[in-house]
């Protein structure tokens, strides 16, 4: 099977947006194994985009089209796609029922309800023959239109509306096209740089052919994604597990998981959850990052139920007890600060955990002796504290992420 | 002046990195007011790219290809440019010599000189008649060949290293195609949805010539970009005035800049700054990712100095003095309550102004009355109290984002 891309947008043409989309649907179309051969940006021009359409019919088994199925004259692609393949548009019924409930739900039941502007409706039309696929974050639903042995796939632009539609109907759907099978795992790597963690890998990165392995870098982590091929679950699984044994045997306790879906936040949760313990946090220069990825995991509440903001010094005086002593010998960015915050922290909210981030972001407030990027990082477990020195580069955002990264990954270990 | 860009290789096809380049070009192109009506992207594959440059030279005037110049059999953007232009290639002595010095310099004069391997010298070739651009962070020359009326530029695909060439050589190189003048300003709209926002300006988005007007879509805010072009700044200026002023007349208050590279919460810590008022946050749902966006902003030291995450009913009452009797008559997410957490966050802070937030973000914790995605937000301005109700739709992780946009527009409007 190949694919073809086609995103539409002029944002895209204008450089105001990066297309994470492509990428997205390309990662996702290599885990189906299709062959994915060009991706195609046009803005939003009814005349190019129908000649792209016509050419990538031409070519690929499958096209699929992200964009411009918005409520705005702009959005013509399901127009364009419509006249390409010589369907009429017609009113979808659920679709609108869906659009008025949407508007209802979010201003609520005692409010004046919102005028719904007329160009919102021109989303409930959909083409003819066409399967619609729900949209649960947005009004605009996504369509497929299987047409002469060809699959057309028209899907909204928004990420945050694609990737959960793409997910849960598209990536089904196209599965079912696939005769082979395709298992694969993540493997998620902390602590260890991508271009080491490739040279300890590079021999079977070298010599793969089925399972496939392919690197994936991220911010602080190094993800590799293992994919084996078969006829069927069981003979695939049996190729792809002694390559998942084998890194486990290179990485170790490097690795925090195996499954996609798993982020390094929900596995400090699980483990927290698991030896019955709840958490704190006193963040400085993250200034609540760290507690809000923690909040990410559905079910937090189990284990953290306070944190602490203390930005400046005398809010870590204040709440966690920090002694100006210390801040006065040593600075508010250093190993004894963490320290005590953590332990601090751990007390006042008499958790059994506490997890302490003080550090410089910049672009200001770097010195020669303490430059922008360098962060303490101070985990206490049942009043054990660990302090660890980190030297991020980059800007303020890239240092405060990494920080966050480090700082679950300390949790993580001291708690394994 | 029209454009098309063609990224080349395999790695974006396969998703495993996002396509930067073509953002970073793409504003360039808008910048020197070229138009650029398509992103090709393609992967590793004479046959393939021979075919999309071809067919790319019959449409536009400019050709901007990136990737694919390295010293891998993989890499042959310049063997397929040749071919189609029917040029040959020819060993450039210079950038030879470049090679071997860059070599010297990485390995440093006392090391042991590296081998440089064969496959290297190939980036020492040059389609013949065309200008060599030089590669101060790599060893890829880049090249520019003038053919039949058609510019056709090649560069390195590490945006480290194309970068850096783009802005010294190639925009410069291409600012003398261009006679007009471009300026710009970003009209950022909090308040208003995407579709409102349009039909306010679809008379003058219908109607526009010069200046243009192109609306953006960001979660929970709209952003307008307003484009004159002239022979001169001056008189490009005169033309956008009034397009910006009429803009203002139209959304008055939710437009909070028109400075593309100003953020929400830069505003926002601007207008504290100015009021020289101190803040602090009392977040329930958002569990620190509100104080996280305020600290983004470097100098954000000056008017925050602690928040308080109390993501449990026990933390609203032991750090904000949230009566036990509000919890129980009203809930945790209620009008009441996101107004006791503001005031006791003040109080105890000593500040100004509070914001407080409390939420059900989910995918649990809903009922009937109070389904996923109500969240009150809550804004004390010395002692005078807001709270605003909100029905937020999407995921957790959508529902939190969302919280945050519209409690700093609401400390937004509070202010002014």
């Amino acid at each position: 099977m190949t694919v073809e891309l086609i995103s539409v947008g002029t944002e895209l043409l204008m450089g105001n947006i990066v297309n994470t989309n492509s990428r997205y649907l390309s990662r996702k179309c290599a885990e189906l194994g299709f062959s994915l051969y060009l991706q195609i940006t046009v803005g939003d021009n009814e005349g190019r985009l129908c000649e792209m359409m016509k050419a990538a019919l031409s070519r690929a088994d499958i096209i699929i089209l992200t964009g411009g199925l918005g409520p705005t004259q702009d959005d013509m692609t399901k127009e364009a796609v419509a006249k390409v393949l010589n369907r009429e548009l017609i009113m979808d019924e659920a679709s609108r029922e869906r659009i008025s409930s949407f508007f209802k739900f979010r201003y609520g039941q005692n409010a004046v309800p919102p005028v719904i502007t007329e160009n919102n409706w021109k989303q409930a039309l959909r083409i003819n023959g066409c399967i619609v696929v729900e949209n649960d974050n947005g009004t605009a639903p996504g369509y497929i239109v299987e047409t002469e042995g060809k699959t057309v796939i028209l899907l909204p632009g928004p990420p945050s509306e694609m990737v959960p539609m793409f997910a849960q109907h598209i990536f089904p759907y196209l599965k079912k096209k696939q005769e082979k099978v395709f298992v694969s795992k993540m493997v998620k790597i902390c602590g260890v740089g991508e271009s080491r963690a490739e040279t300890i890998l590079i021999d079977l990165i070298e010599g793969q052919s089925n399972p496939t392995i392919a690197p994936y870098a991220k911010d602080g982590e190094v993800h590799f994604r293992i994919t084996a091929a078969a006829d069927n679950e069981e003979d695939a699984e049996k190729l792809l597990n002694p390559m998942v044994e084998e890194l486990y045997k290179r990485f170790g306790d490097n690795i925090y998981t195996t499954d996609e879906e798993e982020s390094l936040e929900q596995v400090v949760v699980k483990l927290l959850q698991e030896k019955n313990y709840t958490v704190t946090t006193a963040e400085s220069c993250t200034g609540g990052l760290l507690t809000g990825r923690l909040v990410n995991v559905s079910g937090a509440s189990d284990v953290l139920r306070e944190g602490f903001i203390t930005y400046a010094n005398e809010a870590k005086m204040k709440y966690l007890g920090v002694s100006s002593d210390t801040l006065k010998a040593y600075g508010a960015v250093s190993e004894q600060t963490a320290s005590e915050m953590a332990k601090g922290a751990a007390e006042v909210a008499c958790t059994e955990v506490a997890l302490a981030i003080t550090g410089i972001a910049g672009p200001d407030g770097g010195t020669i002796e303490k430059p922008v990027g360098l962060v303490y990082i101070a985990c206490s477990v049942k009043g054990h504290i660990t302090v660890q020195e980190f030297r991020f580069m980059g800007t303020r955002q890239r240092v405060r992420e990494q920080s966050v990264i480090y700082a679950l990954d300390l949790l993580r270990r001291s708690l394994l």
